[in-house]
């Protein structure tokens, strides 16, 4: 373990490929990797970069990953998959276009699934992130596609999330929900030499300004067209100028200490699940009370809150809110 | 509670709709009513309906409900929305199309998002599955775009799935993963009129038959097209011959079973979870774990083993073989 964490500090590529694979395999030796890591992994950059299926997002990371080498840094770059067996392929084909980067020992590209890890993929991708960081990448970018609650959780772990959007498309202002706001520290227009982009921009903007009303940070609009790296410099300008923002307002150090509350909680139910998951795996209480539960002789909560209680030394029973205060 | 669980036994709608908007809030009082209504909830058939967007899923089950309330029988219809901030709009529209059962007293129609509860969506689809069945209804239809892995989870708590597929449209054989194979118990090839269906109708029929060798369920290809209703009866058909199976072989029971295990585990892990995240919003262990962790005086994850060693009576220390069982 000594010997790899020493390949993850200096680069190795191949070392920091199967660090990340232990990761994604849920491998218990991890936790060991991981703990060795830290220390090193807190001054990387890390910016997500989430929009709709179809907004251009890779050609966009892309762009930026050119920008980024041309100012002499490293690039990390982490494409999330949600995986889904209906349109995996069409991912893949778009993350096909980033290889241009692949030869460049400045840049780190890797995919991520899904797989098995339901709820735990912003775990996962921040842990990704965290090795990345270890092996010395200035900038990590978190690309993934903005469907379904989990994927938005994922942008919780970047210090500057960028939404990308489109004309047409769907998205429409009347489609860009709350909760994208949110998350949007920068917002990159996208495809903005197609029609209609101008008139977004300003829709987009106006809806900006209505959401901010005095705040201390408001994300601004950025025009940007990928076939030929228009407004590409600016977005990483607006990027920068974000950072600084978090970084003098003293967000970041708050960000990352929620981050870090946030990634001891998940970890612990994480422990907590597997240790559940191998219970029900065998006979034991768990497959009792399962039994129990099937024929009728007891309720499920009664029975969950039970086993909880049997677990906890002390202290579940007063949390234990559940039933209004009573025992079951 | 005793008031509104009679309420729900008798189907009134207003109550049942209160019921699964507890549900959905994690209202605290939901393990209550959900202990009151299990031993009313499993004689309803319970029919999942996944695949990608477009592929016709809403209209379906719009058909399937027309055949069923034909026969006299009862209908709920779940349908679970992503809730993706980008795509929202584009699922409602759909499910519009749906309302004009919404009149009739036989059929119980709801969405249901995401939102917060994540990795929990399983769960709960299954909680109100459960509420819809307490009520009198005879089929629970759960419709749901088969994007991500957490989406293809809820279909676990079908006891038959139903897999919509469509021609062109990038659901080539090529794009169908193992997972699909995995979870299909019938496939719904709609859009059976357009060009390219009667190739892909073979096509699948032959990966069917490839990966079924000796199976004892084989899953069979009906081709539907929704704007008439033809092969909707058929489609039924093979649903019902699917339930007849899992009921003579003993595999309803198996999943049943399977699935009171399932349920357990994940609302002992929900219940430790929730209870996590409420340590973690006060001054207290956690919060002081991660000002140490943040200050570089211990580690992630030798806390995070810590605080559960604190938490756990006995049993746990066992199971950690996460640090190879060395102490940390």
């Amino acid at each position: 373990m000594e010997e790899m964490l020493k390949k993850v500090f200096s680069g190795d590529r191949r070392t920091v490929a199967r660090a990340i694979t232990m990761v994604e395999n849920k491998d218990p030796r991890r936790y060991r990797l991981l703990t060795g890591l830290r220390p090193q992994g807190s001054k990387a950059l890390i910016i997500g970069i989430t929009g709709s299926p179809g907004a251009g997002k890779s050609a966009l990371v892309d762009r930026l990953t050119t920008e980024y080498r041309r100012k002499g840094l490293t690039v990390g770059i982490i494409a999330v998959d949600p995986s889904s067996p209906f349109t995996g392929g069409a991912l893949l084909g778009d993350r096909i276009r980033m290889q241009q980067h692949a030869t460049d020992p400045g840049v780190f590209i890797r995919s991520m699934g899904t797989r098995g890890s339901l709820g735990g993929l912003a775990l996962a991708t921040g842990e990704v992130a965290q090795i990345l960081a270890a092996s010395g990448k200035d900038i990590i970018l978190i690309e993934t596609v903005g469907v379904g609650q989990s994927e938005m959780e994922i942008m919780k772990i970047a210090d500057t999330t960028v939404v990308v959007l489109t004309p047409g498309a769907g998205d429409s202002i009347q489609t860009i929900k709350a909760g994208i706001m949110e998350i949007a520290d920068v917002f990159a227009l996208n495809k903005a030499d197609l029609p209609g982009a101008r008139r977004m921009a300003r829709e987009v903007r106006a809806m900006v300004e209505t959401n901010c009303h005095g705040a201390p940070w408001c994300p601004p609009v950025v025009e940007t067209v990928t076939i030929n790296g228009q407004g590409v410099s600016e977005l990483a300008q607006a990027i920068e100028k974000h950072c600084q923002y978090l970084s003098e307002s003293g967000k970041l150090e708050e960000k990352r200490r929620q981050r870090v509350l946030d990634e001891l909680s998940g970890t612990i139910v994480s422990l907590f699940g597997e240790w559940v998951e191998q219970q029900g795996l065998q006979q034991g209480p768990l497959r009792n009370a399962a039994r129990r539960i099937a024929a009728g002789q007891v309720d499920l909560y009664g029975a969950a809150v039970a086993v909880l209680q049997g677990i906890f030394a002390g202290g579940f029973k007063e949390e234990v809110y559940y039933f209004g205060g009573q025992d079951v």
